[in-house]
């Protein structure tokens, strides 16, 4: 049964709720909601064009009601992922009426004694998508798929890792290939209804996860897989996730996913690389466990007017002599077919 | 009050009870039993001869009793750290009599009900050592501690990096310094009476908890820090805890500390890599973040005779131009010696 959301936003869907932007996109569930009363009145292709929904925006989960969501969606996930206190109310009105939680943030819904409760009473659901199932120690039998996998790489944090592994997929099927989109994070998770947010996985057992969700791809019969990626390999806080995918998914080509705006990691000192750097440093490190080659440079250009998005990415091209487009913009399809001769040439190679 | 520890290595103890030799020659602590019923009869010293060590080997929990420990201490990790099965039963002897059981595993022994309720009849505690604090996201506050932090990193697990950090620390203090050993492991944190099991750490948390541990370096008033590494950079299973200590502890040196017998990352195909590579690897990411020089190279030569160890010395010392040495075999001082100048010239630089 298809989902109908509400998505809860408050204050941030205009800035930064990427959960929301992910699932309004790419999800087959419907959102007949948005709540933030930052933007309420306004419909949200007024808001953020690109979504194209007509979906209404309202101030409050009381005002959605009308609209006959069955799910409640935390649209925004925080820096350290815990739920905000003045959302909470919102959450138990919500649940008071029956409605479905679904969550991707590191504080566990189900685990809150008032959310259970309240739960409980009205026979509700909690989704907490980022809680993570038993994984094994990585062991290497993902050496040993058949398909080749893709593994998103990027500049930072929230640069379009996800939706560029969601349009390679997309990309590649109207090919009559069968990819299939792996997700590691929590609205890729929302998006494909299966994956690990491994990000929220104890370390000791991350590269496991990463492998486990590889071999799922081939219990899908994929005959290409796309990783969500997550982070950046010189990211102060989240790189760790990013090596345990490079290591655990064992990828056979990397994309690497850029927003050419960023001059810094989000929120720390630390700065961007260029491009050249970025792709030796990732098949400098991969090399030492399984090589895989960087075949590509998918650009998030929606900070740049047309001609700066053409300036962008003739300039990623021509430094580094690899395939480079914006796959939203104008598509994934020249991309893909550029980068897919390489793809497949290196994963025989390996 | 110090502990008197019976510990638990049925099976193991001649071969690869890491947590057992590490409490053994540096926790200031007592061991008056270890139990392996494959060395009962002999005595500490007869089966691993540098631990010096008059204890007992007895086969059973039983059997240790008249020698009247406080503490029943599981003194070996198994891979994925999950608790073997005929071990429960010892553990349920000690707990009947009282004895705190002092646990290293992945498994929370104190979460199993068997165990729980064992405990509370006889009001015996059981420190799970493993289970870490809620530590925040990394936020950079490291990058301004005014001491040096030196980070132990290594061809692999289980090659010495903890305990070179106790050696560095001993031989600092006998310079005069106000050294900190940062324990960041199981035994470590039994040695020293504190710290976080970083590889327990959620991903995305695990720089937070490498951070933690250097600003509480600071608290205990450390002139330099010295800190337990974890994994190898090329490990394919443990490289994002290796890399979460290298962004969190944001350390000014690096100490690669180096079995040079090992030719593969214990339990997987990937090959060990030369000194150089390792260098070149280490360094190169590092500087993405915060740079930081390898300043020297700590041998572990057990597996050599003492013509082969100084050739190994000489090698690393002649391929790196670095100062290396075997800290356990001729003792740390003269290795202090050689880098202290090295992290003081570096930390000043950073």
């Amino acid at each position: 049964m298809k989902r109908r959301y509400a998505i809860l936003a408050p204050g941030h869907f205009a800035q930064d709720a990427k959960t929301a932007n992910g699932v309004i996109r790419y999800s087959s569930d419907e959102t007949v909601a948005v709540i933030d009363p930052a933007c309420a009145g306004k419909r949200v292709r007024d808001v953020i064009p690109h979504l194209a929904s007509e979906a209404p925006i309202v101030a409050t989960v009381a005002d959605a009601l009308a609209l006959g969501p069955t799910s409640l969606l935390i649209g925004t996930a925080p820096k350290g992922g815990a739920l905000p206190t003045e959302w909470r109310n919102e959450i138990l009105v919500a649940l008071d009426r029956g409605l479905e939680i679904v969550s991707g943030l590191h504080d566990m819904l189900g685990e809150d004694v008032e959310f259970y409760r309240a739960a409980r009473r009205r026979n509700a659901k909690i989704w907490d998508v980022r809680k993570p199932p038993k994984t094994p120690v990585f062991t290497g039998a993902v050496y040993d798929v058949a398909f080749p996998t893709v593994l998103m790489v990027g500049n930072d944090c929230a640069v379009g890792k996800m939706t560029v592994a969601l349009e390679l997929t997309r990309a590649a099927r109207e090919t009559g290939e069968r990819p299939v989109f792996v997700p590691t994070g929590q609205t890729g998770i929302m998006i494909a209804g299966w994956g690990i947010a491994v990000d929220r996985v104890i370390s000791d057992f991350a590269p496991g996860a990463a492998e486990a969700l590889v071999l799922e791809a081939g219990k899908r019969d994929a005959s290409i897989a796309f990783v969500e990626g997550q982070g950046s390999l010189n990211h102060p806080a989240y790189a760790p996730v990013t090596l345990a995918l490079m290591y655990g998914c064992a990828p056979d080509a990397l994309v690497l996913v850029c927003d050419p705006a960023r001059t810094h990691i989000e929120g720390y000192r630390t700065p961007t690389l260029p491009y050249e750097e970025l792709i030796e440093i990732h098949e400098r490190l991969i090399a030492t466990v399984k090589p895989a080659r960087v075949v590509g440079i998918a650009l998030n250009t929606r900070n740049f007017d047309e001609r700066g998005a053409q300036q962008a990415i003739a300039q990623a091209r021509s430094s580094t002599g690899l395939p480079a487009d914006d796959l939203v913009r104008y598509g994934p399809s020249a991309f893909y077919a550029a980068v897919k001769g390489w793809i497949k040439r290196t994963a025989c190679v390996a």
